[in-house]
């Protein structure tokens, strides 16, 4: 049985980008699991861009304390049990952030069925394509978005774990879907991979606004926003009436102390936009019946996920002050045990 | 009959706040009706401040054109007709602009029941609280606002037309409801005639984000805006989770080149915010039961407005100059013969 833990800790406020002193290490004395008590060693945790406003004391969202483990979700195997809900070597997923092992009540932990990993859907899709990013993409782009066959559909980020599922479900849903990424090897895998109608490199262009009108003629119905500020609204400006713009994430805004905002607010008296925020737990009761439709759709190859993976607990850090430099491709995990 | 018709024309694209040299006033033969024609002699016309958008070449709306008459509401009585439709002495009311005369074919032209005029409806309410003002505020606040009782309502412009309505509405819905206004004769006339539960000066305030949270204890719940700018962002600020804010108009970004926008987007995740531009003419069928209702309310005292009017055609530019400098009190409107 293992007896310590290791987990990362908020050491300091991060100031703009997180930098390495930011998080401490932590090696500790695991506890026993007490009465109804499980213990869970991670194999993969999640890396996630969102967690950034949550380092900054003076954020809108509630704070993590300095000294609290690092958040992200996990996905483990339980090697200790008094919980008689769950057994020694089931397959679970919680959010027990950065850490080698986690104590849990039982609360807020999901059994996974271990058979339904197999082929293309992999154990890690538990806590990408069909954990909080996959479904932040279906319910956004679904309920939020409600398209249309026909209708054009812009995606920042579209390489990314949330662009790229949300554009494929487009494609599905008869859309012409255009995505936004920051490399040339990004815009190939979204237009060769991902089967995109186009992508648009917004570092190689001159004006983004223009290109995102020169990539989508008829204007832009749904535009699923990852990014903020600028990127927004270039978008903006390309709307047309009715337009739903979905406020996913957004990545250019998080390491600022004053963010930029957008400057189109008038476009939506003019072209009767609705511009709506997503909280994806929102639509907790929805999430079985929306992981077992994307996992068919993973089995049959309609839909297709890529994940970043690192190797060891050691690599968070790092993983993580990647995502403000655009250097991921796909669902950043790091594998633990 | 009339021979001539009086007009005001755009002489010159307004750079910032409308001049007086942005305008002309033109004196043109008036034809006599032709086949279906009618004429109409404007008995008033309105002022409204969504129209500077209009004047600026590089606007994002369908420009107006110089040499073309300015828009706006009027309420007038046919004086010669061949149209059917209308006879003379009918009262109409027309999209027809800022002159003393219109030529109709009769479309877009809506015949006025006189009888209903009376009391406390007065003719004027007809391009006011029963026109596009008035209509915004009902079909904003209840569709896109879908007031609960209990919940608070934030109205800025909270002494004009459209504020005025919105939130004597708000207060029927069994909302809290807090006025913005800019001065303390129009706070004043909020809550003490309009009934509103509370109203922030905002040019007494020191900070109005403060302010907002000080009269909305609880959080603001709806926010119909029409202002845009900083106040917006004050008010996103104060937003409850679910809150939905209604894009109205935005005075203080009619004159900018460059508009301020908001900051406050990641609050958009954080607190699933919905942001809605309102254009009534989507809501156009249901224009006649809408007066209806409001008519009734206003012959039984629930709903009451204040008519801000000036006499004489000539007096157009400088009243519309003067709604960017928060001088208006009530609706602006023109009395034109």
């Amino acid at each position: 049985m293992p007896t310590t833990n290791q987990r990362w800790v908020l050491a300091s406020r991060p100031e703009g980008k997180p930098a390495p002193e930011n998080f401490r290490l932590e090696e500790v004395e695991l506890a026993d699991p007490g009465d109804h008590e499980l213990l869970i060693q991670a194999k993969y945790i999640s890396i996630d861009p969102g967690m950034r406003s949550r380092l900054s004391a003076d954020s809108y969202a509630a704070a993590l304390q300095v000294g609290e483990v690092i958040e992200g979700a996990m996905v483990g195997e339980v090697v200790q049990s008094n919980n008689e809900k769950f057994a020694v070597g089931d397959l679970v997923t919680g959010g027990f952030g950065w850490q080698s092992h986690a104590l849990s009540n039982g609360r807020g932990l999901a059994k996974l069925d271990a058979s339904m990993f197999q082929g293309p859907l992999r154990v890690t899709a538990a806590i990408g394509v069909l954990g909080i990013p996959g479904l932040t993409s279906y319910f956004g782009l679904q309920d939020l978005g409600q398209p249309k066959e026909g209708e054009t559909v812009l995606i920042s980020s579209a390489a990314g774990p949330v662009g790229a599922t949300a554009g494929q479900i487009a494609k599905m849903k008869g859309c012409r879907t255009i995505g936004i990424a920051g490399s040339k090897e990004k815009c190939a895998y979204v237009t060769g991979e991902l089967g995109f109608d186009a992508c648009i490199n917004y570092k190689e262009v001159a004006n983004l606004e223009d290109a995102i009108k020169g990539a989508c003629p008829d204007g832009v119905d749904i535009y699923f926003d990852n990014v903020g500020g600028e990127m927004l609204d270039a978008a903006i400006a390309n709307t047309n009436e009715r337009a739903r713009i979905i406020i996913s994430g957004a990545v250019s805004e998080y390491n600022k102390a004053e963010p930029r905002g957008i400057r189109n607010t008038l476009r939506f008296i003019t072209h009767r936009l609705r511009m709506e925020g997503l909280v994806v737990f929102d639509y907790f009761k929805q999430f079985r019946d929306a992981q077992a439709e994307m996992g068919g759709w993973i089995m049959q190859g309609k839909l297709i996920y890529t994940e970043d993976i690192s190797e060891g607990l050691e690599t968070a850090p790092a993983a993580f002050a990647g995502l403000f430099e655009g250097e991921n491709f796909g669902r950043r995990l790091v594998k633990v045990n």
